[in-house]
């Protein structure tokens, strides 16, 4: 599953001893063609991690027949050495690839690298677990590949759409600094449709679009975001424009999903739901404000209907709406009407991990779902001891 | 002290009945004149409570004689019935206050309300509450009205800077929701200096700008903010202008300091300091940005100096700077230098309550103060109990 259950693809996941514990840290995703198509979407945060430069770069042409992903460093706020790094993890994956068949280039691999900040990587042990992965490359090393990618993940992630003779699967890491313009984490997607870069760059942009950027666990962007697409066009099919992009989006909005249940020390999931918007901006702007208040946030960990933190949140921001016609429903109970008291707010029932927030804003009629976490005392404990 | 430094004003702090647990809860500050000139500054959440509509209003004219306040109950989100019961407040105040002399409408008295938001207020029990607080008027009663605005604080806040024959003094209120666009707080200023409305607006709005709007404690922008500045002229001084505007920043600077200090759940006070911005914009968008970056929040709640966290926010605003040229001090200790690895942060001494984190944007000579608050397990606790 994961990244092999594409065909054209191997994969592999094992510990080089970049974590001080022993966990798998190595991740390396092979494209053994015909095609080597490949599309990427990365970090918005202008403090960006050398290996988001490097691929970043190397995709300009579109093509990439392999992907290194190592947790255990994020190789951000690295300056030049950081660089020289990622460059030198490419080289290696080249030279190993190429001692096993077909030349390899080191333009040809993408590096991406997940962990703490501000800390240059163990490369005496990163380069030796590169022969070492690529010597257990597999058609069914997408699982054990999905599990070198986790920090604090507590479960990997991995998510697969199966059409008519062709396949989207892939694999995902990321459990905090969840924010728009990419949630943090790292994904890896495969295709063996047979789907050129420019085609497979359309489907990604659009499938992350409504997806991995309306995850907001926690207001926090990271320097390292990554989401790659890679396409072997192993199983000679391609599939109509509309069709490949919904199966993309459909693995994305899983895997995102899955991110948003895992996220650090959260006990609620949040939907939150923006309708009757005058602009889908306008929805998502509202969404992602609701989605960063921290009391509400620590409400809904209460398990508490605070709907006033709802409006007051709602209330600083640009999108078009009278205050005195918002209304908000929590979990399908309209506690507020008219910007006042509505429904009982005993009559809403906060017990399951999902919770619905729907913010109507009575201004038009486009909408946008955001998905956020609550704020709870273990996610504060988690990220006060993370680097000690 | 508080509200009652300066002459030409009484006030009186009571226990109406407003809040279940009997504490004070109803203030009452008048001004005797022989000038009646105020000024206010309010939230700018377009979900404004009650009260902020009425005092707006009945401040347009640069004239106040009184002005009641609530703790106990927002008033927000309460429909027409909330503005009823403001306009019904004003008129109690007014009608109570002529009985003791000079003639004085409803339109001279500003009215100010916190507590939760979305619930109608217990007029039975505020209006009485009026009577009793206007018969405890008192020349000596700051101390006990700074008492009665208190919701979740567990100080009273007042200020007082004394100059020539001239004084200036405030209470304000507010533990929490706490962000720019005016933290959420009430705040009353008195003077006895013979200023007039204009002046005093100005001299207000100068103050907030670099004070109370540049306090940011978690983020939220409350629907109550108010900060009132009421000038009797009763020592017959008019200062300066400059001298003027400077003891008002001075109060307000000294009370957004205490709101910092007494802030819900906090055991940090963050000084964030950037300098050598382009401009004072970028540098209090920088400074906002790293304010409300709970990962940060989290790490220097753990005594953690981790800079990478102040990148990766710097990292999301659109000031100008160069990846490659920030530098981050925490407690004097330069931890990142041109975007990397700096001095060690084992030197970092983060001990104490106050902590200083420096951004250098090295992109120009303009700078601003931001002041934040830790995140900690007492504030996921407190606020994800407190309507319950």
């Amino acid at each position: 599953m994961s990244v092999t259950a594409a065909k054209g693809f191997t994969a592999a996941g094992i510990a080089a001893g970049i974590k001080q514990n022993g966990n798998p840290d190595l991740a390396l995703v092979v494209n053994t063609g015909p095609r080597r198509a490949a599309a990427g979407v990365f970090t918005s945060n202008r403090v960006k991690a050398a290996p988001v430069v490097w691929s970043q770069q190397v995709l300009t042409d579109g093509e990439l027949t392999a992907v290194v992903l190592n947790s255990g460093g994020a190789n951000a706020c690295t300056g030049p050495q950081g660089f020289q790094d990622t460059h030198a993890t490419a080289e290696k994956v080249a030279e190993v690839l190429s001692a096993q068949g077909e030349e390899v280039g080191a333009g040809e691999v993408a590096v991406a690298s997940t962990g703490l900040i501000g800390v240059l990587l163990p490369m005496d042990k990163l380069l030796p677990g590169v022969e070492k992965a690529a010597a257990e490359l597999s058609e069914h090393g997408g699982e054990k590949a999905a599990i070198a990618i986790k920090t604090t993940d507590t479960v990997h992630k991995t998510a697969v759409v199966t059409e008519d003779g062709w396949t989207v699967g892939g694999m995902a890491k990321g459990a905090g600094m969840l924010a728009p313009g990419l949630a943090t984490m790292l994904v890896v997607l495969t295709t063996d449709a047979d789907v050129d870069a420019e085609g497979l760059d359309a489907a990604l942009r659009s499938a992350t679009r409504t997806t991995f950027d309306r995850v907001d666990s926690d207001g926090c962007m990271s320097t390292n975001d990554t989401v790659l697409l890679l396409a072997s066009g192993a199983s000679g099919l391609t599939p109509a424009r509309d069709e490949f992009a919904e199966a993309v989006r459909t693995v994305c909005d899983d895997l995102a999903r899955q991110l948003i249940g895992d996220a650090e020390g959260a006990s609620k999931d949040i939907r939150i739901e923006v309708v009757n918007a005058a602009t889908e901006d306008d929805a998502v702007e509202v969404g992602r404000t609701i989605a960063r208040n921290n009391l509400l946030k620590c409400a809904i960990h209460g398990e508490d209907p605070n709907w006033g933190r709802v409006l007051s949140a709602i209330g600083t921001t640009s999108a078009a709406f009278e205050p005195d016609r918002l209304n908000v429903a929590i979990n399908g109970v309209w506690v507020c009407k008219n910007g006042s008291v509505g429904e009982d707010r005993d009559l809403v029932d906060m017990r399951y991990r999902e919770v619905t927030v729907t913010a109507d804003l009575a201004a038009g009629s486009e909408s946008a779902v955001i998905w956020a976490n609550d704020l709870t005392a273990d996610y504060v404990h988690e990220n006060s001891a993370y680097s000690s």
